[in-house]
């Protein structure tokens, strides 16, 4: 799965952008009579965001169209500093990062599970899905990766990327 | 799976009704010392609410057994107006349901898990249920889905009628 | 797997006694920085308690080693009276129960998934285990049922004994 | 898998530490607005630090890269004492702990799930790993479980150790 298309392509990243729900979580939101109370991430992912620093040199980002104060006190405990909360269009925001950063698509690895992904999966140089996303996600993903959101997806994609920048 | 037969009963499709806990939800409550405390949905299934407005123009409704403030919020959550709680007899209600909003059983679509779904499944147009749903469900359903309730069953019932829509 | 010998013992049945972690459950409990929180519930099992009333004439019971609010709260909603909590000699417990109710060990069920459960699986007239059970429950249940833990295994077994009571 | 040469290990064993993230849950943690809330245990992992004590004879002890309340009362609830919260190199702290012990490495068993477990399980006298855990840890170890993290990993790891301790 992982062949030398993908090695070349994993060795140009820069930056790596995740979506939230579906990649960094299973989906699930949990309910209160109050409304939303949790969402359950994955410990193995937060290794991955500082194995991906530390191993790659890349920075890992979150971009999610939900607007939840659940996903920002994940990401301070992840010292992850690109979290882009609510946001409905995301290919246009990605290309302004982009270009605010100094940073070309090849340079941008992108991870989404639903349809709101496929746009910035079509600009992305590298793009993943987890392996239970939907259909309209997994088309334009370069590789499915091998774990469920929630259950690891997001770090897979890391150690692949890892791996391909250790590779001479 | 989704043969002529089932693309014809979905072109006729008004108005989706969803049971709660085994669809929405993988049947779960969270209880404290308190009592029942949380549910979990999924957001794919949310996601599948707003696509069935847009892409199909169909509204979606919610009908439970149970009388739980919970899935008051979720379905605020997702702009649904269609909420029935604590329904003791779902198939009465369905057919009040249908004469208040002059519609046929041919246009009404219904997914559910249980015994108490029979019903409602034998009168609706088209029926589904969860690929994890009881066998007293299933023996009804027009498709069994692949996704598990709580895991994007909703989601594929959904993007059944919104692909049979948009066929000519 | 439901064969004569297990029909014919399930018709015998006349309370119906459960474990609680590990049938009624999946085994997890969620714990905050407080202590124990929460335990997740399926209410598919929540719907064959009031089944076997109905349809059996069969009361169901819950039994447990921990001595959890959460599970009393649990009981309170699904009206069930026979519990019994912080229960460290299940089978000498349950030899006085059946003594107050003039039952013999044949009239009574119990499912169970661990090693604790064993010497009560040895004396019932009808066992199981759910799907996921210890291998040292597995060994002495009548029958390991299809689902999981907290996934519908208390459901399943109580439909046998519903089916075998229908059975003329 | 459970050979010859694992019993003669695990006969040696005085001391079972293992990781908490990924063995004794599922990778997973549950944030609310406010931050970490919850993490989920299995309570089948419990009664194997209980029959870990009663039938082999060996005490178990928790050690993680996390500095969480939560397992502090997890620990407590199993009476568990030899708890090391926050340990970032722990390797170093493996070593100290069996020199204040007056252990060898060779009665010292380990079950992780990841990188920072690596090192601890090249020292360990007789390791293990979950079913789903990284390829980094199950590299290195003596035996990959049967069951998952969060879902009875630990407690299989406790039984073999117990079977191997009872053989002649």
């Amino acid at each position: 799965m992982v062949n030398d298309v993908i090695i070349e392509k994993a060795k140009k990243i820069k930056l790596l952008i995740t979506d939230c729900d579906g990649v960094l979580t299973d989906t699930g939101v949990y309910y209160s009579a109050q409304g939303e109370e949790l969402k359950r991430f994955s410990l193995r992912d937060g290794m991955g965001v500082e194995r991906l620093r530390k191993f790659a040199g890349v920075d890992a980002g979150i971009m999610t169209g939900e607007n939840s104060k659940i996903v920002a006190r994940r990401a301070e405990k992840l010292k992850i500093t690109e979290l882009y909360l609510g946001v409905k269009d995301k290919i246009t925001l990605m290309k302004k990062v982009l270009e605010e950063k100094n940073l070309t698509p090849e340079e941008l690895a992108y991870i989404g599970d639903d349809t709101n992904d496929v746009e910035v999966m079509k600009f992305a140089g590298l793009t993943a899905s987890p392996a239970d996303a939907t259909k309209f996600a997994k088309e334009y993903a370069d590789i499915v990766v091998e774990s469920k959101g929630g259950y690891g997806a997001f770090r897979d994609f890391v150690e692949i990327i890892i791996s391909a920048k250790q590779k001479v």
